[in-house]
């Protein structure tokens, strides 16, 4: 079921009124700028709206099934910057692109990142077309113009930013997680042969900026406090993180808790029937990097963050094949197709896939929480 | 002077009143949204008024004096993209990053870009803060957290985009221009130890993203038409552009004859009485892309553009080093300084030093047009 919150606000406390009423409009960008006492005040209201009997009765007419309700894209977003905090999605991705370096110099220094676009994010269900970009041939000299062949998925977190930074100002990195709302999940669609040829030296561009699906639902912070995690713990061999980037409470819990999945369901898959194919299953607490240091980092130069803008976690993959969270990694580079169920193969995604992307929390004595779906189906180039 | 075009409004001819409402508030996105049609009603409507002695009487009072007039950012920019399009200047770049490979494979092929960040973005004369960031000194393993010691700017021009292109088609590059509302000048101030130790494999990020700044003026791009210039010719030896990136029309007059200037003013000339120093003199119309190739580029994939977004040229170098566009070319990476009037030097900027960009187009029996200035003056670290 959805709450329609605005059209409840009478009836939650007066706390939770003001916060109540910024959720008019189609986006939640002027709740989000309030800050996180604001969105916890809320969540306690809302919380005692729905556990108070007489209360939820008189609720119930504001309560719509969700099967009803279309999901837009929740938060009008600014900037979105995509990191690249799984060390071993880097080292795998590294090995096929730079088989002498996988891991840049830098990696365990900083939380490696590029600025994506914001124009070409969706909400989960919207259709993605397959990009045509410069692609060259194995062996050739010349590219040619064509639609993708190697379009792949990308199993990331996202976080929105509430509260604004100050330009010119680091945010210390125990201050860094206030500036956080909440987290959705996102699909990082990437067009590899796209990315081959023209991301040196300045990064992806149009491989990644085609389209970027995230799913509807943003999840708070404080709800999340149950699942918080101990930051990834480093091997000893590696370099402990300079001052701006560590602390004591980001290594007891910087991490999350949360297990996110992929699955594939194809068009024959949905012709005969068949269930989807579970493609990755990874922990957000595996990240080399916690959202707290991502922040601490982005604002270390005095950048602004402001309300509304996303920060992508990059692709969340585990150290076995089975957690690697894209197709990149799981086929290693196209060499070794997954069997679908129908007795085909996928090494790439082909028209008519659909990947559906899950997170979900669980821990003994709470209620598990669930991060909702990222859903979308690959419509065929133009 | 500067026109307050609302107040004037009922001084315009009818086509001219539409957009002239459009330009009601702090920016010019809804001008711009209207396209191109309506922007050369406006412009047309504004000079029969200021041609015409009696309505010219009667709209002085809507003139204000430039001095006595705050220029604020003139648009609200969604997305950012910042291109590579001097093959001088990503040649006399590469050559210092790359000694091996100073021109990547891809250069000659697609006009190379990266997201950069719009919630950086200033307009002239906002104080530009010193960054810092990771660098690692030269031979040492590990980096340190300290402000940038290689700050430098880069001249360049800026398009921001008028008409929305739509999601999943690509723009033709004979209709690309019918997007671009007008130029402006932008400064793309670059931390250079930072690039250098965060760059790979992902592209700049911190290096770039503490500040942006752009000149207050938007000169729209019919009011350069008697400025354009054959596309820069390739030797012999390049590869002719994919189809998608050709056409006679922009080959014949795909450039723009814009000459741009970066001069210095450092607190001790400013002291002494001395004039600004001149740093770089290029001409726009020797980049190797055109507007309407990076546009074609840009949409190829179906990325969509969006009214107000801002597309970078990249730094304008000419060949000659007296021609580049940024401190990194015209000192060889610092190890060339350039003297300054008052008995100093410098290889790169220091707090206190103020740079100016400006830009004109001039041509035998029409008026110059100037694009207005794009100063910032470097702040300490904090």
């Amino acid at each position: 079921m959805v709450l329609d919150i605005t059209a409840a606000a009478a009836l939650l406390d007066p706390l939770g009124r003001e916060p109540a009423e910024a959720c008019r409009g189609e986006r939640l960008n002027a709740l989000m700028a309030l800050g996180p006492d604001a969105s916890r005040a809320l969540r306690r209201a809302l919380s005692r709206l729905l556990c108070d009997a007489t209360l939820a009765r008189q609720a119930a007419q504001f309560l719509a099934p969700i099967a009803g309700v279309e999901l837009l894209s929740p938060v009008n977003i600014g900037d979105y910057t995509d990191f690249y905090a799984s060390i071993f999605h880097a080292t795998n991705v590294g090995r096929l692109f730079r088989p002498d370096q996988p891991l840049m110099a830098n990696y365990k220094w900083l939380p490696v990142a590029y600025h994506g676009r914001a124009s070409s994010i969706v909400a989960s269900g919207a259709p993605v077309r397959r990009p045509r970009g410069q692609i060259r041939p194995s062996g050739a000299d010349a590219p040619g113009y064509a639609p993708s062949a190697r379009l792949d998925y990308e199993l990331e977190l996202g976080a929105f930013i509430g509260s604004a930074s100050v330009s010119g100002q680091a945010v210390p990195i125990d201050q860094a997680e206030s500036h956080v709302f909440g987290v959705c999940l996102l699909n990082d669609w990437s067009a590899r042969d796209i990315q081959a040829f023209e991301y040196q030296p300045l990064g992806p561009f149009l491989a990644k900026n085609f389209a970027t699906t995230i799913s509807p639902w943003v999840v708070t912070l404080e709800a999340l406090a149950p699942f918080r995690a101990p930051a990834f713990e480093r091997p000893p061999e590696d370099p402990p993180s300079l001052p701006h980037l560590s602390s004591a409470r980001n290594t007891a819990a910087g991490g999350l808790g949360i297990e996110l999945q992929a699955h594939l369901v194809s068009s024959e898959m949905r012709a005969q029937g068949l269930g989807p194919l579970r493609l990755s299953r990874s922990r957000f607490d595996q990240m080399y990097w916690t959202l707290a240091q991502m922040i601490a980092h982005h604002t270390s130069n005095g950048c602004p963050l402001r309300t509304g803008d996303l920060l992508g976690s990059g692709t969340v993959s585990g150290p076995e094949r089975r957690q690697a969270g894209c197709l990149l990694e799981i086929t290693a580079g196209g060499a070794e197709p997954v069997p679908t169920p129908n007795g085909g193969a996928r090494t790439f995604l082909e028209d008519g896939d659909e990947v559906i992307l899950t997170g979900r929390c669980s821990r003994e004595g709470f209620v598990p929480i669930g991060l909702g779906e990222c859903r979308g189906t690959i419509m065929p180039a133009v």
